[in-house]
């Protein structure tokens, strides 16, 4: 299907993405992995729950880590833009049939719980407790430097719907991938807050989450990052990278979490906030809008996702991916 | 004064900012400095205009570079978010007193033209010919590779009263530097777009251009900047840095054109979508606000600036500038 | 074999690699390759002959690409101290029962021309054509920026022998890889100048030409000419990399020249003129010392190399080697 | 005077640069400095005395810090290649009138303690105790990250002399400051070790050590540090940078310990070791070779150096430095 065109006048404002909570079977291991390796900062911990912010950010987390039984991912989190916005987005979400719950989240205002129509657990808020600056507290900086949460990569069973939905909220569409043969879109990046992404769709076993990106500073960052897990353990836990996207034009690395959680490390895409903004659109036969250079992701990379809690993915009724290496 | 409170629906949506108009007394001149030196795409040029974008940019142009007399500023521009906003930015100029002409421009669709309350030439437009990508197009890359138009930063000489104007139709403070004795606003940095500033205002002899900014990659780029002016025969033009300020954490550099307008090359600042992102104050006794790092900056960048067509400067009623140095 | 001692004394004094020569089927394909898109200088040309210098280098040339039917190894060079070294190695060739012969080479003195027991041709001398300094002409700076020739690596099919071999020539190993089984060296990487190696061998079908590696200053460069060979039409020149090799802690990354001559693009090794440095021992089961990150490499890495003029390649006695990737 | 031919049979063989002794009058202070804001690693330590090494290094330490009433230099320390050597130079020193005392040293082997025809304290050694790499230890990288010792620079009362003194121990003049007036040498930079300088020589009020410099991978390092010293108390601890020499075209930073001894921190010089290199000459009338990019260095570091132990600093006879900037 061709992509929607650009939605200028939503039904409320969406700021941008927010957080993730990760459930994970061992606290402890994703507190060396996110704090003492990625460098993420501690903002609340207790015995079951981790909550951690990037160097840039000054609402209270961008992460929530629970201990659970089994590893999924409890929710995705938008900021809106005001308090008007949240009561336009439990109306929308209700004319959808979608689920409209008012929940009690720590460090958080009033908050909307839905879900989106294949069961992605969504929650949505204007006010989370705000905290100091740190970004100048350099001595505070620690393994990859992350300043900011940047995106959510998703499998979708259905990307060109994916697509229709949250167009209809106002993500806007930066670049996709078509399949020539049958005019399906492959994959969709789609933003709010002015870079290539907040979300992106990818054909596959669905809804699960690919990733969480966190944004760095430089390419020698990751560099670092790749030097110090190489050297502390944690080799087994790199997936794929560095490389950069022809798509978006990231230079990225992948890297998996105690539990399987993978988290892209993420730099050099390019400012999009004019809503004039004409997508780019790649074909599925090239293999350059996965990997500018040529290099081969792992099978891993095109398969393995987390789950979200209390939905079962479904498959694509798409062909399979055409993987390129391993 | 204190600063004023976030303005959430302003009379008019601004997108960006988005050219400057420098009249040029040698445009040959003027395109080894932009073009060669710098980087910047030529995207139409005869022998009395010179039209350039940055490599991320697909607008026709971020800087229009006029055959003149006299060096001077044209215009500032800005894009409004869709055809609406300019009826109703032309109401609001309106209804201020101030002049509202609708302009043709090359390479433009309707364009507002109108002055702020001191006389800064702005114009506004919701469209302008867009142009194929070409940041993945690495040949073309040069100079220090500017990847967009950043900011605009303006001398006042009411800081105060400008940081009020720019607040009224829509610019968000995000950091500034006060005066502790009289309580006096000092300099102000205020975005649209979701970066540290697209307008700043500095207290002084006004209003003065002091700088247009783009951003680049990393600060190797400026490295290399600096390298290549210093055995180009551009050593001179190299005014300030590099360094880093402690307002909006940016690496920079400033370097003159050969008519003495002043651009900044400049990364490494931060998100600030949040609308509920809480201004930084800094006073004006703490010289780090300025330069991080310590090192002085020269006298011709605290009291040097490019005026605008049509305007006289008139000295601000505040106390001079603490310069720190030379 | 136990890796000899240093041999503190050598029979004459081999200062540093200086030069390679590549017999090419298309010089002008060559030429788009090494200057158009590596940035290497050209020093002189006709239409036979191209010598190339890298930005750092007074002498004349570290690269002579020649056209020739076939695509092959010409010579491997070497620079002397003094001329009374000439005269030793002279000696000491002779002695061994190899050529020694005295030839006239361009923009070079006395030369002397030999081969290593194995066939590998090899030329030194003490005088070549001195240049003017280009490395502050920041103007001609071009693709990745090459600063210096760094290194050849050499296929064996005896690396302990070759190991023996060039060791009393003076060269002094830092880093080596063993079979834990046999106790036979797997690959060995030695030095005369003060670096991880001017000269590398590896376990193979030899003699042939793994790579001749070229410095840059920085992993950046390396990820510049990533973005430049990715969209000038030479995505298939890549052939592994970017990463840091585990063995001399490399930064590196392998391109194809048009006739599949390797190149490395290289950074980031050790200083190790002590010359009481202790090698550091690899075991051939630990995968971190090709890839410390763990990325695998292709076959063709593994497999492929230059032939040395006139030399037929010999298979190694040893088992084959643990290939970890496609 | 002119620059003396490079001595290729000096009476013994130094191989590098190895050490510094500093003596300080706070070791906490210092130790915070060098061990918890550079990145040094502490390889022994008592009330008394802290011995270091930067991350390449595997020798026991570079810098010694020993607590004191009055902070000065006490020892300059030389690596010789062999036994024999020590030897020799025990026999140069002799021959020339100048002190020879066989001293012993914690972690050291047989030590020779003399001192230049000025004064200065050298000593000389060929075995120090060797500790494990730790290159690759990426956990413990630190500060400024900071690599191996790279070279000692001095004030001289009369350089011509000194030139020729250290010429005549072997080391190779790279790049030099003449004054075009009287024919003097006003600088000199000199090697061992294949870099632009091992030792360096400035005129001034002299013998003083103006700096000790340490090695790093990358500019960017270098921004890290003066982020990190700027908010973290030392913010007037950095003294000039970052900034690129036109002599040795060094990325440079220089910053004072806590009793005012200057460290640089440096990176992309270029590789000597051709004996017949030809010194760069720079005159010095030319600014740019102090300053590639035009940035002014503060009185402080034309002026302020550090004492040698037991040593009355001497004027030189030449003019004053025409000093660029406050």
């Amino acid at each position: 299907m061709p992509i929607p065109a650009a939605n200028l006048y939503p039904p409320f404002n969406i700021l941008r993405l927010s957080h993730v909570e990760y459930r994970v079977t061992d606290l402890a291991a994703s507190r060396a992995f996110y704090v003492d390796t990625l460098g993420l900062q501690v903002t609340y911990e207790d015995d079951q729950r981790l909550y951690l912010r990037a160097m840039e950010e000054r609402g209270h987390h961008s992460i929530v880590l629970v201990q659970a039984d089994k590893a999924d991912v409890g929710v995705l989190g938008f900021k809106l833009y005001d308090e008007p916005d949240l009561d336009k987005a439990a109306a929308f979400f209700a004319g959808r049939g979608l689920p409209v719950d008012w929940v009690d989240r720590p460090h958080m205002g009033r908050c909307l719980r839905s879900r989106d129509p294949w069961g992605i657990p969504l929650e949505f808020y204007v006010k989370m407790e705000r905290l100091q600056p740190i970004h100048q507290q350099y001595k505070l900086y620690n393994g990859v430097k992350p300043l900011r949460i940047d995106h959510f990569n998703m499998f979708s069973a259905d990307v060109d719907a994916s697509v229709e939905f949250y167009n209809d909220i106002g993500f806007r569409v930066t670049e996709y991938t078509a399949d020539d043969e049958t005019g399906k879109t492959w994959a969709a990046w789609m933003h709010r807050k002015g870079g290539v992404h907040d979300v992106a769709f990818t054909n596959g076993l669905g809804p699960r989450l690919h990733h969480t990106a966190f944004w760095v500073p430089s390419p020698l960052n990751i560099i670092d990052l790749l030097d110090l897990m190489s050297t502390t353990g944690y080799v087994d836990n790199i997936e794929r990278g560095p490389g950069r996207h022809g798509i978006s034009n990231a230079f990225f690395l992948y890297v998996r979490d105690p539990d399987g959680h993978r988290i892209e490390i993420y730099c050099s895409d390019y400012q999009t906030c004019d809503p004039d903004l004409e997508p780019i659109r790649w074909s599925l036969t090239d293999p350059q809008r996965q990997t500018l250079w040529g290099a081969a992701a792992p099978r891993s990379w095109f398969e393995e996702g987390s789950v979200f809690e209390g939905v079962e993915p479904q498959p694509s009724a798409l062909k399979a991916q055409p993987i390129i290496a391993p």
